[in-house]
């Protein structure tokens, strides 16, 4: 894609003003008509400002010019479709039906912080605002091992599952971007002001909304559809069969990128939600970064290394000692004779094998019969 | 199948008491040949005895007739195919392979309690013996959940998970099946007797080995293939990445039945077995004995109830409604304008909306504009 023009940014600035985000008519005939195309209608046409409601009224009323400056001030750029830091993933928005009432690609989104294109690849972490201590543990964990991996960590900057991400994140000196329902000016959760700073530091604070503007839950519902567009995958870590984070899954997998569920205790409310999404295999279970890379990773990009028990003793015997031992009974002792039937061996194989398992302090001779010592019997 | 022989059950007794429970060159010689041959055959045939390495040796030292006595005295039967109480299930362990050098159909059953073929359909629950308090609970709400709906829940009475599990469904007064690794005159592991009393009461306790015969980890691993031979499914509850567990969850996939796993705290190592079960497609997630019964009863046997998170204040709100709400902000007040533009309706419209909410105690008016209330932000 080219450059964009002077008078496609002005459009798409005009437009991001004028609609409520993830407006799926005002996305649809921006996608249909050019975004230039678009407003030169909605300032002419009665008949579009009819489809489109809300949008005819408030055009009269936006100060683009005003308000890019307002967003210079406070550090925030905005970012159109051709800018060489425009999140190409975000494309795959166009050809999603909407979710809620929200969907289509943004006209353009506010940032904070570093160039997104200068970033890792990137995945999603979301899950409950009233996340319980392990939810949290486990996602600042998760995000940490994805982060130490060069990965950036994509989430909400809410309370919960959000914010313990970011946090993770942040901890090993990784790269994390926080996606907001708000203008980037606001503190939305309040006291996440220090939070967004850091985020904004190495990674970036991204909004589909223009400084001032307050969250509502139809921008919530607008914002999780770049959460799950701006991510290579999804990771639910805790939500309730009701939680928002579940909106942030069903938009994972309605554009077809892989949705990860950690699971929790079955006594959690907290961990329904995603146990109900692995049960019905929307989502695939993961426990930890590791698993998560390999789920989102292109080939070649990230091996997972094998889950490995730790060793036992029982690993460093030979198959014919392995047999002698496990047909040593447990309890009781037992002759030569008893333990060689049981082990489907000969008398001299076996009597050999119950001599080195004596040597390696396994079982033992006692009262005329062999036993098993309290060495083997930890495995 | 017809009532069979004496001489069919004489024969079957002492290739018993003659072979390692789930020897497979046993039970597949048997397979081939009949009982009765086979027999004959060890008792004549060098060539046999040879196949059989401990069977030829130990023929000449059992007691057949005096073992039945001494079970018998003990409250014990010997059962058999073809006895009315034999299960069916058995024989599906014909088909599948061996696993750690264990297989085939047992050649007969020790059992002391009710008649197998009058309990209900089962379950197997398994897992870990080292099991978390929060394991053995899961365990024991699952079993007696399973249980309450008519269905027995067969185990292995180990310490651990699949106590629990017994003791889950005897606290409902259902019925429970113990299947063990030793002799039914000895009490392993130490102190479960009054527990296999209470099972043998409404249940059955249940094992390959002759009374006098003491367990050993290879009868622990003969012993796996009956608990999932005798369940419609298995489900594990707990189990570690080396758990006992999962040989019989093994054992499980090759008689295709199916393989259930409980999730738990992804910290917990004594989850990871069954994560990775789930992980790799081997298990499926279960998290209730609901979902246990929805994935092994046959159609109509068992309907799963609709998981539904419980009622919000939102439900009881029209379309209409919810989209006013949906669009009023959070944290600052905005005028009805600002709220139809937000939510792309009529200002008529909105501010009737808006006056319902303000009754229904969800948005209040205040300084010049519309606010969420508490009741709106708790959901």
């Amino acid at each position: 894609m080219s450059e964009p023009s002077e008078d496609e940014r002005l459009a798409r600035l005009t437009l991001n003003l004028v609609f409520e985000p993830g407006d799926p008519r005002g996305t649809a005939l921006a996608d249909e008509l050019g975004a230039e195309e678009l407003l030169a209608r909605l300032r002419s046409d009665q008949a579009a400002a009819d489809i489109v409601t809300a949008a005819g009224p408030r055009l009269s009323s936006v100060q683009p010019a005003r308000m890019l400056e307002r967003a210079t001030k406070l550090g925030v750029r905005f970012v159109i479709p051709g800018d060489p830091e425009w999140p190409g993933r975000l494309w795959d928005l166009r050809g999603a039906a909407p979710l809620a009432g929200r969907g289509g690609p943004p006209f353009g989104l506010w940032i904070r912080g570093a160039r997104l294109d200068q970033l890792g690849p990137s995945v999603a972490i979301v899950g409950s605002r009233a996340a319980t201590q392990y939810g949290a543990d486990t996602a600042a964990r998760i995000a940490a091992d994805v982060a130490r991996a060069g990965w950036v960590v994509v989430s909400g900057g809410a309370y919960g599952i959000d914010q313990a991400s970011h946090r993770g994140a942040l901890a090993v000196r990784g790269v994390t971007i926080g996606v907001l329902a708000n203008g980037l000016d606001r503190c939305y959760p309040p006291g996440s002001g220090p939070l967004m700073d850091a985020i904004a530091e190495d990674g970036a604070v991204v909004s589909e909304l223009a400084p001032g503007c307050a969250p509502s839950r139809i921008r919530f519902l607008a914002r999780n559809r770049l959460i799950a567009a701006l991510g290579r995958g999804t990771v639910v870590v805790e939500a309730a069969l009701r939680s928002g984070a579940l909106n942030t899954a069903n938009w994972t997998a309605r554009l077809h990128r892989p949705l990860l569920g950690v699971p929790g205790p079955v006594t959690s409310d907290r961990s329904q939600g995603v146990h109900e999404l692995v049960r019905v295999g929307a989502a695939a279970l993961v426990t930890s970064g590791e698993e998560v890379l390999e789920a989102v990773a292109r080939p070649g990009e990230h091996l997972l290394t094998q889950k490995r028990a730790p060793e036992r003793r029982r690993d460093r015997l030979s198959t014919r000692q392995k047999q002698v031992l496990d047909a040593v009974p447990i309890g009781v002792s037992a002759s030569t004779g008893d333990i060689a039937r049981a082990a489907g061996l000969g008398i001299v194989e076996t009597r050999r094998g119950l001599d080195q398992l004596e040597e390696a302090g396994l079982v033992t001779y006692l009262d005329a019969g062999w036993r098993l010592t309290s060495l083997a019997r930890a495995g």
